[in-house]
């Protein structure tokens, strides 16, 4: 493992480090912040999963969450959102290939050498950091934004007791029915939708929930409203009786000033069900 | 003057506005984020003046000074480092030229037809501002961070009496004796050193200091020390008692993960000076 960079940030160290992935046959890039209280042992660590164009750094240098999370005493996983490199897949599109992985293990040519980045989130990654980082890998919480929704909301729920909470910042929420999501779903995965289903939110919110409690939050003024489909969540979350809360914010669009806006009470949120 | 953006943040707005300017002869672009409070009335307002290569944009999006200017109710303005567009002369130096204004009013030839960055955000954008959004301009306050750190500690000394106080991330503090600055003094100003004085923060403290109280922070292991020469500010600032405070942070180097680390006292400091 390589370290790309170390910036002393708010008492504690923002890492970038770069590994060879088994996953994702590539070389892949992480940020880590370490709040100030690692020097003193192991502290509960909170990942961040970004949205389509993004990489590890996005959320890093935007969404103001090392503030709050070195008053908790958190530290922060900021993975990137796909495999990169000259051998890797991609499309001129924004959306599919290269910074548009969608958290899932493809199976389909040409993306299924190097798309493992469901692999790579809930197994790899997460074992590389318990192995050298001063964090507890028992106290783990997920969030993310956009498809870094999707994919904090999908993970959390097929892997239980993995996540203590679990949030989000306008997730895709209902890809199976999305045009982001059918697009990339079946390119990575097939045309067979029953092979999506794992891979949608709401879906799995109808099928099994998950035992932490859900924050999710969404601007009223997201210009993504009818892609995001936000509706179709909170009406599964309110059927199942889930633990949760989904707010409606009004004004707030689908950029970092909105994911930064709401950072302060995601990661009390957080912090709060990963205390001992 | 043209809305580029406007996205809701912290409870406020997050602006972009350009318009014709008279002082640099072409269009510039600025940043203004209005904390809620200025639906109530007009608030204070704070200047961040950014550094080498940055345009309006970096403080806005990567130094995390919403969250605390929502919480104390200060507007803040983020102008760009120079003139642009295509008539606007330029150098291949990444420290000369577009994103290198220095805040000065350059009277060398082929500068002086735009690079009038001293009139720009001393005179024509605090007019534009006054004018046009709900803030007290008898209530202002200024920093920057390196070269715009030069600038809010030049700006503050020259206008005594317009700012309540001043403060400066990693300023570039006496450039007439540092290749940050005498290269740029020179093309800009001419070969005569007398003529550069005025732009010294060093220089200045030694020579008149400022009313209201200052706050410097310097990260220790900050890779351009040498060419911010920090010491001879700090030099100055007590052989004049001037009242301030000049603090070396260890552990912290250049980057916007210093100033943001050091944002949340900076924001506080200002406002409790600007307090009625």
């Amino acid at each position: 493992m390589e370290i790309v960079a170390e910036n002393r940030c708010f008492g504690g160290v923002q890492g970038v480090y770069r590994h060879a992935s088994t996953a994702c046959a590539c070389d892949m890039t992480f940020g880590l912040f370490l709040p100030p209280q690692a020097l003193r042992g192991p502290v509960p660590v909170l990942w961040y999963l970004s949205g389509l164009t993004c990489t590890h750094e996005n959320a890093m240098t935007k969404a103001g969450a090392q503030a709050w999370a070195a008053q908790e005493g958190l530290a922060l996983v900021f993975p990137d959102t796909s495999p990169r490199g000259d051998g890797v897949a991609d499309d001129d599109a924004y959306d599919l290939g290269m910074g548009a992985g969608f958290y899932v293990n493809a199976t389909e040519t040409p993306w299924s050498s190097h798309y493992r980045m469901w692999d790579y989130v809930a197994e790899e990654l997460p074992a590389l950091i318990g192995a050298r980082f001063s964090v507890d890998m028992t106290r783990q919480a997920i969030t993310g934004h956009s498809m870094g929704g999707h994919g904090a909301l999908t993970l959390a729920m097929a892997l239980p007791g993995r996540f203590k909470s679990v949030s989000a910042f306008a997730p895709i929420a209902n890809p199976t029915a999305s045009d982001w999501g059918q697009k990339q779903l079946t390119a990575y995965l097939g045309v067979d939708p029953s092979s999506w289903s794992r891979h949608d939110a709401t879906l799995q919110m109808a099928e099994r929930g998950v035992d932490g409690p859900v924050l999710i939050d969404q601007g009223a003024n997201d210009q993504f409203l009818d892609l995001l489909r936000p509706e179709a969540l909170a009406n599964a979350m309110v059927a199942r009786r889930q633990n949760g809360v989904h707010r409606m914010q009004p004004g707030y669009d689908h950029s970092y000033f909105f994911v930064a806006s709401m950072m302060p009470d995601h990661i009390a949120f957080h912090a709060d069900a990963l205390e001992d």
